[in-house]
């Protein structure tokens, strides 16, 4: 119980560095467990943004909750993107594949992002995680935008 | 980053405390939410599963770290088991609805499993993993047998 959180993100960087036929037995259940990282991201972080937004109250600790908790889900997506996952209930384009080295950086970046609005929810500045959470958002978007279906 | 995983925990059970109006805006949110989150700890749990039959070589640090990510979703999906999701795209039977306190018994049961087996998996003692691996998923098939349609 006194690990530090740290740790946990040391755990995630070893989950995503095992080999993928040691993670998911079928191509389905790699489509699935990003697709299921993603919408438990999305949620989490989009009770930050109703905040953030004024459609609910600011509350500092449900910031901070929910901004610990998606880093450490922010992780986990993208060691699911493996090689045959293109195909079948699934809006990734061929450029994941195509464009490794993007994929990554970009992904990367979203990943930095989210620490930093992490950081920014610890403090409870509304300005600093206003200004946070709008970064990360271009990040999600632009990620989306050139990797991502419609 | 020092922040104990304790405070992790504490987290997600304020998550869970929220009313679940403010959570997901539609049953279908919180069907989704709480599939994802299953899904999540169902392949994590199934690394370390795969260790401990020996699919896969054991490995200490694996299993703990599985166990840690596990122990933390783990906390997530009950919240989402709201009023009027009973319906739709869902295995979950009338019963978790009907029997609200016997499912609110059988996931804080689940939940002590999983929250011991973390303990174990620190230890990495394989014998405790293995044992308190059986325990845990005798709580997971209690659960599911009686409130999850086949």
């Amino acid at each position: 119980m006194k690990k530090p959180l740290l740790a946990a993100f040391a755990a995630t960087a070893l989950l995503a560095s095992l080999p993928a036929a040691a993670q998911f037995a079928k191509p389905e259940d790699a489509i699935k467990y990003r697709k299921s990282a993603m919408f438990l991201m999305n949620t989490h972080v989009g009770r930050i943004g109703a905040m953030v937004n004024g459609r609910v109250p600011f509350d500092a600790k449900s910031v901070a909750d929910n901004a610990e908790f998606t880093t450490i889900v922010s992780k986990l997506p993208f060691a699911a993107f493996v090689e045959g996952t293109d195909k079948g209930d699934t809006k990734a384009k061929p450029e994941v594949w195509a464009e490794a080295d993007k994929f990554r950086t970009a992904a990367s970046t979203m990943q930095d992002e989210m620490a930093k609005l992490n950081a920014a929810a610890k403090t409870g500045n509304q300005d600093a995680i206003k200004a946070q959470f709008g970064k990360l958002g271009q990040s999600c978007k632009a990620c989306h935008d050139h990797f991502r279906k419609d």
